[in-house]
């Protein structure tokens, strides 16, 4: 060896294999990942030019193409996990001095208004309490004002557990000549979506909740109109890992190579998707709907209350009212502590006021709630 | 169900549990993964504010700074591969009208210049042909005329092969009142490499190659000099899930919420350091020099030459060149079709010209060599 200078062993842990405490995942995400998926996922790796991957690619366009009712061409998954695939649609849509539209009525809402002020966007907000969802005339009076390229909307808003409707919405935005931007990461796998009947131009999702995989690669779809406005641009896309005009010649025949995927993530996002596939993505809404309302139930049996209208709940991740007497952290903390259960804290205009729910992918089954409401009721001061 | 639109089925693929082919991976990465990472893998995700996930978070970080040989708080993974950990590094020193001086003597130095120019610097080149590296003299005549904010070289150039001495560097930069930025992607863990001792700012890597671990986790380092230009910034860095100053509330005590994680790949990823050090990292480096010197007899024994200078050959990755009688591409894919080998095809300049083969990590030993060269040499023209 050439070197001959002095190894520093100050951060040199000395460290035993993993060990890691089995929870039931039932926060706002990642949920529990089915075990054949992490089976998938602990096959070899191939290389990410590898003709049996190339394959696999294939697959999960095709199935990611079917769960969110799509055929986009460019329907891929994201390097990264959900926020990459956020910021791969305001990236790829959002040019500089481009009016964008955000509806915020939660956290995730505001990230996206963050996000598409990074990229030169003109960002304009409607805004609604949190936990609430925004009507046709809302979106239409806001349009009237402020005539932007994007109008974005967070279809099931994960830090309130509300679901905005979406019908009627793209015809709104074809009036209004605007690209219609939606995240669907608490929503794709869980609750119904039409992305081509809804005629939504942009969405984004992640792997680790209603599609029940481990995060890191994460679903991402643009229109053609959206491919349009992404073409005309006159100048290069601000972000190299998430440009669709790169990554859509390594996802597409072209087969040009851009970043190394994370090849074991797309193993086991495959088998996520072959198993909602099996089940059938109409199933698999029913199956989310029905054992929610059993979660809803057995909250309101042990004296909860949730803070969401009913109509506009989403079926994957429940708001639960933190009672007055109750030191919500602390109640969580147990939860995890002592019954290896995690639920999420409120975040934002619903800190300290809510727990966060989620039922979602693999975790939403029957048994999933009865282990949490028992636990629950131990917990709550009687 | 509210629900009563008419399901697409067009794209609900029926398809059985996967399978992929069990590979030798000896290409420029992914290499394959030492078998006890892909079993830490394996285990139930956790929250990634989890207290055992946020523990896991800080060895992450030890074992990162003692891998590269820094004391750098900052100090990190990236939730993205090795491309995500690149832009990282970019994002977060490259302000608009930067003047960002790129070694380009390969294909990852055009792409630092493609992604530098993205981030509004004012990019500038020295170059040299694919297989060189650049002299001290050569950086100092640059840094005098050009007189950047940023100075980008590749430590080890993954087309070429070719190790860039980086001795004396920061020195000059010093001089120069420049930030020094290196890729260390195919040397981290294979190649000796002091961040503190060298004087390099920024520098980003992979999981996949040197570590031994599988894609999607991508260590990142920065020094306290870039961390100051960072937060003289006047505007935000125009990459929210890359931004360092909010990932490093997530990494650093104050554990605000940024994104989430990819749980299973940091479980890898520590298991992967962990085996590192306990190896030693000087041991690792010694391995990775010794088994490429055997690799190097062993080709030159079958008639093939190396492409690079001895003297600038990476332990880590080797071109090759390919026989005037041989076509590349066909007998690299043979290799991979019959004998269940991944090498690599040349890039760029050196597309058609070399073969790319990779010892990395867990492939670093004496039987790929053997494997390889054995194969190889039934397939060459007798």
């Amino acid at each position: 060896m050439m070197e001959t200078l002095k190894i520093n062993n100050s951060q040199k842990l000395q460290l035993k294999p993993l060990e890691v405490p089995n929870r039931l995942l039932l926060g706002p995400g990642p949920s529990n990942a089915h075990p054949a998926v992490l089976g998938a996922m602990n096959k070899p790796p191939v290389g990410h030019l590898d003709p049996a991957f190339l394959e696999l690619m294939d697959e999960i366009q095709s199935l990611l193409r079917y769960v969110w009712q799509t055929e986009n061409p460019l329907t891929i998954a994201v390097s990264g996990t959900g926020t990459a695939a956020m910021e791969a649609t305001i990236a790829n849509s959002v040019e500089p001095g481009d009016v964008v539209l955000v509806g915020v009525a939660g956290y995730f809402g505001n990230r996206l208004v963050d996000m598409a002020g990074r990229y030169g966007g003109d960002v304009r907000t409607i805004t609604k309490p949190w936990g609430q969802v925004f009507t046709l005339q809302e979106l239409q009076a806001a349009l009237e004002v402020h005539r932007p390229a994007i109008l974005a909307l967070v279809h099931a808003e994960t830090s309130t557990g509300a679901r905005q409707p979406l019908e009627g919405v793209s015809e709104l935005c074809r009036e209004f000549g605007c690209l219609l931007l939606v995240d669907t990461v608490t929503s794709l796998g869980g609750v119904p979506i039409f992305i081509d009947q809804w005629g939504v131009d942009l969405a984004y999702s992640c792997s680790q909740k209603g599609l029940g995989c481990p995060p890191g690669a994460s679903p991402f779809t643009m229109s053609q109109r959206a491919i349009e406005k992404l073409q005309q641009r006159s100048t290069k896309v601000e972000n190299w890992y998430l440009d669709m005009l790169l990554l859509g010649k390594y996802w597409g025949s072209d087969r040009v190579y851009h970043h190394t995927a994370p090849i074991n993530l797309y193993y086991a996002l495959r088998e996520a998707l072959r198993l909602v596939a099996e089940e059938g993505i109409e199933n698999s809404w029913q199956r989310h709907q029905e054992n929610v309302e059993y979660l809803w139930e057995s909250l309101e049996s042990i004296g909860l209350s949730l803070h969401v209208e009913r109509e506009f709940r989403l079926p994957t991740l429940t708001t639960v009212r933190i009672p007055a007497s109750v030191d919500g952290k602390a109640f969580s903390r147990k939860l995890l502590d002592e019954y290896n259960i995690e639920i999420g804290n409120g975040l934002g205009e619903l800190a300290g006021k809510v727990w966060r729910i989620g039922l979602m992918g693999y975790n939403s089954r029957k048994e999933s709630v009865d282990q949490l409401v028992a636990a629950m009721r131990e917990i709550l001061p009687h």
